[in-house]
């Protein structure tokens, strides 16, 4: 191992470098004009995971865009199995304008490498490639088998992906699951995340006359489906950011009290949170509460609202109609189906009837949670604290990566969520970046973690 | 006036031809592409005034687009004046899709001519040019001194009449105006409209974070400004349509007993209304209550609001900002700018500590009433009855037209808005039209009343 760390060391500059090349692929996958780019990333990467040794490597087609799935395949039958999973599409460059320097140009500006892609995901492909690459530079071999899936479509919500994998079943057997797609904690500190929100994504739809109409002439007896819009939002959650809906929290599992002393445990300061949105105050400060309220309580919010006039200056119309998108972030043992049916039944219970009222259940998926004193998490441990000098910290996530739980379900094995992101890194906005710190201390820690996990004593099929 | 009625019978389809050519010059005044036009449209109404025999007709700039000011004087001094206000601009014509003819090719369907502009307001200035040029071809004079004055900047809220005003004070000395720009209660009822809502026309700004940011990360610590914007909103107005701002109703002159009977004896039809608009349930189907939330309460409304992600669909984020502009209708004796500080004092004292909320103030309008107890409207009663062949109502708008006010109060002489429009004749939407009876009735209606006015009694100047 110390000659697999070196090698990675030697090689930090070429490691640069070799990202920069699948970095300057504009793999956009939520774009029609960029598809034959989002297909020349998956061949590109092909040809990389050839070159470093892997046995095979397919470009496996969905519906969508396709699927690189690559394996190396160890001669000794009884070494376990790990499945990688990341994706190799990134999101739309807009605003354009805000970058410093061309998105699909990467540069490196002091300690950070710039560019679309560069921490979401292609970056955390590239820690397990290079990892990857040490072990079999230097030991001519894996330490266990590997399989390692790159996506296409995470950014547009991994649309294909569940009949893939039950078309490409056999193929997923495997020991345990590493995911790296999440952010860490903070700098310097290594993190493994072991919950995250689930989601249900609703559109309402108000109508009410025809045509926009003078607010003058109709105003005082026609009611107004902006206002109308309004009120029924405002009754969804109280100032306190309780939400309203009868029957929400009836499924929440609440945090054990082993939970609450880990969270609050962590070393978080509000005031970090504060900086990176540039907020001057918080929904809640008290920084036990704030961590809770972060990542393991439900949420509710409206993610946009249009309707009327919403140029220069002043029209005076009753709009004729007003839509709006409000999703809630669900936590263990919410089910979203159930979630959006009360959303639904409620929002018609107090609809007005003067105004035509419709809601749409626009998309869905379940938290995850897992219970994280299985053996394989000392294993990622002892990896990171290898990797990084210090421990690690397990923590949750805010966010929700559905496919995450339907992987899991599948395999019925541990999915270990081994993220090298930071929160501020810019994963969907301009001037995406990647700490390079991180960059190669989560090779090291990868590299570590492929030996560690071919100690483990797994049952073989 | 028997040969002037005779010559405005005989004349119908030619008075019909001559407004249409008005009609095809696209005078859009909110265009500047089409600044040429407007300005085209004021040389040529020039024309048509010194055509039927005007003293005078001139085209008077403001920092905008002109005024077209024109004038025929009596030999005998002592004759009284009427000042007529009319505007030459008009609507822009979108959405184009949705006209079924060129609206700015007239067309005559059945009874209704269909074109950009022809209720509002070049069919009504072009009653009273038809009108006027019949009493001059039939006696070579008319019974007193007319002033007319055609605005070419009332479809943007007339942003440079009160500057104009001042620096042509003189030239508007006159016994009374008409104003001609307002619609008829319903088809074959002619009408007298007597009092206008003010206005006072506010936007909300709620900022957050930065920018845009994902909704999982930050959702349940971070307040959402579309959330909070909606949370103001909602404690603008209750249920009922009660405006909550304290201080709102405070100089809210109540209806009398006589103006509640006067209203309440209007054939006023709420399904009618109902048709008019598309819906099924109005906030208020009480008859009397109807009529008086139409045009004698204060409403409240929002116009437009915008946050977010507005697309198709899902993104999940909470929005940087949103925005909303809500207006309210005021009645007699309420002061746009009283309320629009109460307005924005009460936002500021509502508004969380989480977010950073501006109000601003677009703009206002005092409302307009006359008690029409004033002499000048018998003789506009004795004029319509002659003109229509039966008697008019006495009518209020709940819409604004803020110059009235003004003009009003420089002149210091009655006005009384004498429209000749229907209130489904799309005047801002597609497919505007004028009933072609009503412009008939209309010149009949005004030739009579200048006859009428004539005979007045007025102190001299």
């Amino acid at each position: 191992m110390k000659q697999v760390a070196a090698y990675i060391t030697k090689n930090q500059k070429r490691f640069i470098q070799d990202l920069n090349a699948c970095i300057r692929i504009p793999s956009v996958s939520s774009q029609s004009k960029r598809k034959k780019e989002v297909k020349r990333c998956a061949e590109f990467l092909k040809k990389e995971f050839l070159k470093i040794g892997f046995h095979t490597a397919e470009i496996q087609p969905t519906k969508g865009h396709p699927v690189l799935f690559a394996e190396w395949k160890h001669p000794d039958p009884s070494k376990p199995t790990v499945l990688i999973y990341g994706h190799y599409d990134v999101q739309p460059e807009d605003p354009i304008d805000e970058w410093k320097t061309p998105p699909f140009e990467p540069t490196v500006r002091g300690n950070e490498l710039f560019g679309r892609g560069v921490i979401d995901d292609k970056g955390q492909v590239y820690i397990h490639l290079k990892a990857l690459e040490a072990h079999l530079k230097v030991n001519k071999e894996l330490p266990l088998n590997v399989k390692f899936m790159v996506e296409g479509e995470e950014e547009i919500g991994s649309p294909n992906l569940e009949p893939y994998l039950k078309k490409y079943r056999k193929q997923f057997d495997a020991d345990w699951m590493i995911i790296s797609d999440t952010p860490m904690l903070k700098k310097g500190i290594p993190s493994i995340c072991y919950g995250l929100r689930g989601l249900s994504y609703m559109e309402i739809e108000v109508k009410g006359p025809f045509q926009d109409v003078h607010s003058g002439q109709w105003g005082g007896i026609l009611d107004n489906p902006a206002n109308a819009l309004i009120q029924i939002i405002s009754k969804l959650k109280n100032d306190k950011g309780k939400v309203l809906i009868p029957g929400f929290y009836k499924d929440v599992k609440p945090l054990s009290a082993k939970e609450k002393k880990l969270l609050s445990s962590l070393p978080i300061k509000v005031s970090d949170y504060k900086k990176m949105v540039q907020v001057s105050k918080f929904l809640e400060e008290n920084p036990a509460e704030f961590v809770r309220k972060m990542w393991a309580y439900p949420t509710l919010d409206v993610n946009g609202i249009v309707g009327g006039y919403t140029g220069e200056g002043a029209k005076t119309i009753i709009p004729e109609s007003a839509k709006a998108k409000v999703s809630m972030r669900l936590v263990p043992n919410q089910d979203h189906n159930k979630i959006a049916k009360l959303f639904k039944d409620y929002v018609k219970k107090i609809a007005p009837k003067t105004v035509k009222v419709s809601v749409k259940d626009l998309h869905g998926g379940e938290p995850f949670y897992i219970h994280f004193d299985h053996p394989v998490f000392e294993s990622a441990k002892k990896a990171l604290k290898k990797g990084f000098g210090r421990n690690p910290v397990f923590i949750r996530e805010g966010g929700s990566i559905p496919f995450v739980n339907s992987m899991e379900q599948m395999l019925n094995k541990p999915a270990i969520l081994l993220g090298f992101g930071l929160p501020d890194e810019n994963a969907h906005a301009p001037n995406e970046k990647l700490n390079l710190e991180n960059y190669h201390k989560g090779m090291l820690s990868c590299a570590y973690f492929y030996e560690e996990l071919s100690k483990l004593n797994v049952r073989k099929k």
